[in-house]
Protein backbone atom coordinates (compact mmCIF):
# COMPACT_ATOMS: atom_id res chain seq x y z
CA UNK A 1 0.00 0.00 0.00
CA UNK A 2 2.64 2.31 -0.56
CA UNK A 3 4.49 4.85 2.20
CA UNK A 4 2.79 5.43 5.47
CA UNK A 5 0.29 8.09 5.95
CA UNK A 6 2.18 11.18 6.80
CA UNK A 7 2.40 12.89 10.04
CA UNK A 8 2.14 16.61 8.96
CA UNK A 9 2.03 19.10 6.57
CA UNK A 10 6.35 19.10 6.91
CA UNK A 11 5.99 15.38 5.44
CA UNK A 12 3.37 15.97 3.18
CA UNK A 13 5.62 19.05 1.66
CA UNK A 14 9.08 16.67 1.45
CA UNK A 15 7.23 13.89 0.08
CA UNK A 16 5.48 16.05 -2.96
CA UNK A 17 9.24 17.65 -3.20
CA UNK A 18 10.39 14.12 -4.55
CA UNK A 19 6.93 13.77 -7.04
CA UNK A 20 6.97 16.77 -8.40
CA UNK A 21 10.77 15.69 -9.79
CA UNK A 22 8.88 13.12 -11.33
CA UNK A 23 5.51 14.59 -12.58
CA UNK A 24 4.47 13.71 -16.23
CA UNK A 25 3.86 17.69 -16.67
CA UNK A 26 0.61 19.11 -17.76
CA UNK A 27 -2.28 17.46 -16.60
CA UNK A 28 -5.89 18.08 -17.27
CA UNK A 29 -8.02 18.76 -14.28
CA UNK A 30 -11.18 20.22 -13.24
CA UNK A 31 -11.44 21.50 -10.06
CA UNK A 32 -12.52 18.22 -8.36
CA UNK A 33 -10.07 16.53 -9.77
CA UNK A 34 -6.63 16.36 -7.93
CA UNK A 35 -5.73 13.02 -8.32
CA UNK A 36 -1.94 14.54 -8.39
CA UNK A 37 -1.81 15.82 -4.61
CA UNK A 38 -4.08 13.02 -3.57
CA UNK A 39 -1.59 10.37 -4.38
CA UNK A 40 1.57 12.61 -1.73
CA UNK A 41 -1.22 12.20 0.76
CA UNK A 42 -3.26 9.23 0.01
CA UNK A 43 -3.66 7.30 3.04
CA UNK A 44 -4.91 10.99 4.94
CA UNK A 45 -8.35 11.39 5.08
CA UNK A 46 -8.98 13.49 2.46
CA UNK A 47 -12.11 15.97 1.75
CA UNK A 48 -12.56 17.11 -1.77
CA UNK A 49 -14.73 19.92 -3.05
CA UNK A 50 -15.29 22.86 -5.21
CA UNK A 51 -11.95 24.64 -5.46
CA UNK A 52 -10.95 22.87 -1.86
CA UNK A 53 -12.63 26.47 -0.70
CA UNK A 54 -13.42 25.85 3.80
CA UNK A 55 -16.64 26.53 3.86
CA UNK A 56 -17.99 23.89 1.45
CA UNK A 57 -15.96 21.60 3.71
CA UNK A 58 -16.91 22.91 7.18
CA UNK A 59 -19.81 20.47 7.79
CA UNK A 60 -17.54 17.43 6.61
CA UNK A 61 -14.30 18.06 8.71
CA UNK A 62 -17.02 18.73 12.16
CA UNK A 63 -18.16 15.35 11.23
CA UNK A 64 -14.65 13.55 11.20
CA UNK A 65 -14.06 15.65 14.01
CA UNK A 66 -16.40 13.14 15.55
CA UNK A 67 -15.43 10.06 14.05
CA UNK A 68 -11.52 9.99 14.43
CA UNK A 69 -10.47 13.37 15.90
CA UNK A 70 -9.13 16.31 13.49
CA UNK A 71 -5.70 17.67 14.89
CA UNK A 72 -4.32 19.13 11.70
CA UNK A 73 -5.58 20.64 8.53
CA UNK A 74 -4.17 21.05 5.03
CA UNK A 75 -5.73 23.07 3.25
CA UNK A 76 -5.03 22.87 -1.02
CA UNK A 77 -5.97 24.83 -3.75
CA UNK A 78 -4.36 24.49 -7.15
CA UNK A 79 -3.72 26.23 -10.19
CA UNK A 80 -6.40 26.33 -13.34
CA UNK A 81 -9.17 25.41 -10.61
CA UNK A 82 -12.40 25.99 -12.26
CA UNK A 83 -13.41 28.48 -10.00
CA UNK A 84 -10.62 30.90 -11.78
CA UNK A 85 -12.71 30.84 -14.59
CA UNK A 86 -16.14 31.85 -13.17
CA UNK A 87 -17.29 34.94 -10.19
CA UNK A 88 -18.85 33.96 -6.87
CA UNK A 89 -21.98 36.73 -8.44
CA UNK A 90 -22.15 34.25 -11.78
CA UNK A 91 -22.54 31.34 -9.78
CA UNK A 92 -24.54 32.80 -7.27
CA UNK A 93 -27.06 34.11 -9.84
CA UNK A 94 -26.72 30.39 -11.81
CA UNK A 95 -27.83 28.89 -8.99
CA UNK A 96 -30.08 31.49 -7.93
CA UNK A 97 -32.09 31.58 -10.82
CA UNK A 98 -32.58 27.61 -10.37
CA UNK A 99 -33.74 27.88 -6.79
CA UNK A 100 -33.47 31.13 -5.15
CA UNK A 101 -34.49 29.41 -1.86
CA UNK A 102 -31.45 26.58 -1.93
CA UNK A 103 -29.30 29.62 -3.38
CA UNK A 104 -29.95 30.86 0.26
CA UNK A 105 -29.11 27.91 2.25
CA UNK A 106 -26.31 27.78 0.95
CA UNK A 107 -22.74 29.64 2.26
CA UNK A 108 -21.74 31.06 -1.66
CA UNK A 109 -19.69 33.91 0.27
CA UNK A 110 -16.06 34.49 -1.67
CA UNK A 111 -16.16 31.42 -3.75
CA UNK A 112 -14.51 32.32 -7.20
CA UNK A 113 -11.22 32.51 -7.16
CA UNK A 114 -9.20 35.56 -8.53
CA UNK A 115 -5.73 35.59 -6.49
CA UNK A 116 -4.77 31.92 -4.63
CA UNK A 117 -2.58 33.90 -2.24
CA UNK A 118 -6.06 35.48 -1.26
CA UNK A 119 -8.24 32.79 -1.66
CA UNK A 120 -5.75 30.09 0.47
CA UNK A 121 -5.04 33.16 3.50
CA UNK A 122 -8.90 33.93 3.51
CA UNK A 123 -9.28 30.74 3.96
CA UNK A 124 -6.81 29.79 6.15
CA UNK A 125 -8.03 32.79 8.84
CA UNK A 126 -11.68 31.86 8.09
CA UNK A 127 -11.04 28.15 9.40
CA UNK A 128 -8.89 29.93 12.49
CA UNK A 129 -11.75 31.93 13.42
CA UNK A 130 -14.55 29.24 13.16
CA UNK A 131 -16.01 27.88 15.73
CA UNK A 132 -15.86 24.46 15.13
CA UNK A 133 -12.15 24.02 14.69
CA UNK A 134 -10.12 23.72 18.42
CA UNK A 135 -7.36 26.60 18.77
CA UNK A 136 -4.83 23.91 18.80
CA UNK A 137 -5.57 22.46 15.72
CA UNK A 138 -2.93 23.35 13.11
CA UNK A 139 -4.13 24.82 10.18
CA UNK A 140 -1.86 24.61 6.71
CA UNK A 141 -2.25 26.56 3.08
CA UNK A 142 -1.00 25.26 0.22
CA UNK A 143 -1.28 25.75 -3.29
CA UNK A 144 -0.82 23.31 -6.11
CA UNK A 145 0.87 23.97 -9.38
CA UNK A 146 -0.84 21.62 -11.77
CA UNK A 147 1.64 22.32 -14.58
CA UNK A 148 5.05 21.19 -12.53
CA UNK A 149 3.35 19.04 -9.50
CA UNK A 150 4.87 21.16 -7.03
CA UNK A 151 2.97 22.32 -3.59
CA UNK A 152 4.34 25.38 -2.15
CA UNK A 153 3.05 26.58 1.49
CA UNK A 154 1.12 29.85 1.29
CA UNK A 155 -0.38 30.27 4.89
CA UNK A 156 0.10 28.57 8.43
CA UNK A 157 -2.10 29.22 11.52
CA UNK B 1 -2.74 9.26 -17.89
CA UNK B 2 -4.48 5.88 -18.48
CA UNK B 3 -8.33 5.31 -19.85
CA UNK B 4 -10.67 8.28 -21.06
CA UNK B 5 -13.43 9.31 -18.66
CA UNK B 6 -15.96 7.02 -18.50
CA UNK B 7 -19.00 8.55 -20.09
CA UNK B 8 -21.73 6.52 -17.43
CA UNK B 9 -22.38 4.48 -14.72
CA UNK B 10 -22.56 1.46 -17.10
CA UNK B 11 -19.24 2.03 -18.14
CA UNK B 12 -17.87 2.79 -14.46
CA UNK B 13 -19.55 -0.55 -13.39
CA UNK B 14 -17.92 -2.91 -16.33
CA UNK B 15 -14.37 -0.89 -15.92
CA UNK B 16 -14.65 -1.92 -12.29
CA UNK B 17 -15.29 -5.60 -13.20
CA UNK B 18 -11.95 -5.61 -14.67
CA UNK B 19 -10.66 -3.66 -11.75
CA UNK B 20 -12.27 -6.11 -9.13
CA UNK B 21 -10.21 -9.37 -10.43
CA UNK B 22 -6.97 -7.73 -9.28
CA UNK B 23 -8.11 -6.36 -6.33
CA UNK B 24 -5.19 -6.75 -3.84
CA UNK B 25 -7.53 -7.58 -0.72
CA UNK B 26 -8.54 -5.58 2.31
CA UNK B 27 -7.61 -2.22 2.71
CA UNK B 28 -7.73 -0.01 5.46
CA UNK B 29 -9.92 3.10 4.40
CA UNK B 30 -11.18 5.98 6.65
CA UNK B 31 -14.64 7.63 5.36
CA UNK B 32 -13.48 9.93 2.86
CA UNK B 33 -9.83 7.42 1.67
CA UNK B 34 -11.53 6.39 -0.74
CA UNK B 35 -9.07 5.33 -3.22
CA UNK B 36 -9.33 2.54 -4.90
CA UNK B 37 -13.08 3.51 -6.02
CA UNK B 38 -11.55 6.91 -7.21
CA UNK B 39 -8.92 5.06 -9.30
CA UNK B 40 -11.60 3.36 -11.59
CA UNK B 41 -13.33 6.39 -12.02
CA UNK B 42 -10.08 8.69 -12.10
CA UNK B 43 -11.27 11.21 -14.73
CA UNK B 44 -14.55 12.47 -13.56
CA UNK B 45 -15.27 15.50 -11.25
CA UNK B 46 -14.95 13.72 -7.69
CA UNK B 47 -17.14 15.19 -4.80
CA UNK B 48 -15.29 13.50 -1.29
CA UNK B 49 -17.03 13.85 1.62
CA UNK B 50 -18.50 12.45 4.55
CA UNK B 51 -19.87 9.02 4.13
CA UNK B 52 -20.54 10.18 0.58
CA UNK B 53 -23.87 10.98 1.69
CA UNK B 54 -25.84 13.65 -0.91
CA UNK B 55 -26.62 16.26 1.32
CA UNK B 56 -22.76 17.04 2.50
CA UNK B 57 -22.80 17.16 -1.71
CA UNK B 58 -25.29 19.41 -2.58
CA UNK B 59 -23.26 22.66 -2.54
CA UNK B 60 -20.79 21.21 -4.80
CA UNK B 61 -22.91 19.44 -7.16
CA UNK B 62 -24.61 23.14 -7.42
CA UNK B 63 -21.74 24.64 -8.07
CA UNK B 64 -20.45 22.17 -10.43
CA UNK B 65 -23.36 22.40 -12.38
CA UNK B 66 -22.53 26.52 -12.91
CA UNK B 67 -19.10 25.73 -13.94
CA UNK B 68 -19.55 22.02 -16.35
CA UNK B 69 -23.09 21.23 -16.19
CA UNK B 70 -24.04 18.15 -14.61
CA UNK B 71 -26.07 15.62 -16.27
CA UNK B 72 -24.98 12.43 -14.10
CA UNK B 73 -24.57 11.63 -10.75
CA UNK B 74 -22.99 8.71 -9.51
CA UNK B 75 -23.31 8.33 -5.76
CA UNK B 76 -20.82 5.98 -3.73
CA UNK B 77 -21.03 4.79 -0.39
CA UNK B 78 -18.25 2.39 0.84
CA UNK B 79 -18.44 -1.13 3.19
CA UNK B 80 -16.68 -0.37 6.95
CA UNK B 81 -17.18 3.18 6.28
CA UNK B 82 -17.12 5.59 9.92
CA UNK B 83 -20.66 6.55 9.57
CA UNK B 84 -21.76 3.03 10.38
CA UNK B 85 -19.73 3.32 13.42
CA UNK B 86 -21.44 6.40 14.68
CA UNK B 87 -25.36 6.98 15.01
CA UNK B 88 -26.65 10.66 14.00
CA UNK B 89 -27.61 11.46 17.45
CA UNK B 90 -23.75 10.78 18.53
CA UNK B 91 -22.48 13.13 15.81
CA UNK B 92 -24.89 15.53 16.07
CA UNK B 93 -24.63 15.70 20.26
CA UNK B 94 -20.81 15.86 19.38
CA UNK B 95 -20.72 18.80 17.86
CA UNK B 96 -23.77 20.70 19.10
CA UNK B 97 -21.28 20.13 22.38
CA UNK B 98 -18.69 22.52 20.92
CA UNK B 99 -21.47 25.03 19.25
CA UNK B 100 -24.89 24.63 19.40
CA UNK B 101 -25.56 27.65 16.91
CA UNK B 102 -23.11 26.17 14.00
CA UNK B 103 -24.30 22.28 14.45
CA UNK B 104 -28.18 24.17 14.03
CA UNK B 105 -26.65 25.30 10.46
CA UNK B 106 -25.14 21.95 9.26
CA UNK B 107 -27.76 19.24 7.23
CA UNK B 108 -27.20 16.59 10.06
CA UNK B 109 -30.31 14.61 9.24
CA UNK B 110 -29.79 10.57 8.85
CA UNK B 111 -26.00 11.09 8.66
CA UNK B 112 -25.35 7.43 10.28
CA UNK B 113 -25.52 4.66 8.33
CA UNK B 114 -27.06 1.30 9.67
CA UNK B 115 -28.21 -0.51 6.31
CA UNK B 116 -26.42 0.46 3.19
CA UNK B 117 -29.45 0.00 1.09
CA UNK B 118 -31.53 2.16 2.70
CA UNK B 119 -28.49 4.95 2.77
CA UNK B 120 -28.33 4.86 -0.99
CA UNK B 121 -32.08 4.60 -1.40
CA UNK B 122 -32.39 7.54 0.48
CA UNK B 123 -30.21 9.47 -1.01
CA UNK B 124 -30.80 8.37 -4.34
CA UNK B 125 -33.92 9.70 -3.77
CA UNK B 126 -33.25 13.06 -1.82
CA UNK B 127 -31.16 14.18 -4.54
CA UNK B 128 -34.35 13.11 -7.09
CA UNK B 129 -36.58 15.48 -5.48
CA UNK B 130 -34.23 18.32 -4.68
CA UNK B 131 -34.63 21.95 -6.40
CA UNK B 132 -31.05 22.46 -7.64
CA UNK B 133 -30.60 18.61 -9.57
CA UNK B 134 -32.76 18.68 -13.29
CA UNK B 135 -35.10 16.38 -13.81
CA UNK B 136 -33.35 14.63 -16.56
CA UNK B 137 -30.11 14.27 -14.34
CA UNK B 138 -29.62 10.39 -14.36
CA UNK B 139 -28.89 9.23 -10.39
CA UNK B 140 -27.15 5.96 -9.86
CA UNK B 141 -26.49 4.36 -6.60
CA UNK B 142 -23.43 2.55 -6.24
CA UNK B 143 -22.37 0.11 -3.03
CA UNK B 144 -18.62 -0.70 -3.15
CA UNK B 145 -17.07 -3.50 -1.23
CA UNK B 146 -13.35 -2.29 0.14
CA UNK B 147 -13.10 -6.39 0.70
CA UNK B 148 -13.31 -7.17 -2.85
CA UNK B 149 -12.82 -4.34 -4.77
CA UNK B 150 -16.28 -4.74 -6.23
CA UNK B 151 -19.11 -2.09 -7.00
CA UNK B 152 -22.76 -2.93 -6.73
CA UNK B 153 -25.66 -1.45 -8.14
CA UNK B 154 -27.98 -0.66 -5.31
CA UNK B 155 -30.37 2.27 -6.98
CA UNK B 156 -31.10 4.13 -10.27
CA UNK B 157 -33.16 6.75 -10.86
Amino acid sequence: MGLPAPNSSEEVLERNSEYAVSHPGSYHFTAENFKSTTRTIIDLPVVRCAGGRARLAISDIAILNTLIGINEIILIHHTDCGLTHRSTDYMREKIEAISPLEAQKMDLEDLGIIDFEASINNDVSWLRNHPLIKKETKITGLLYDIDTGKLTKIASQ
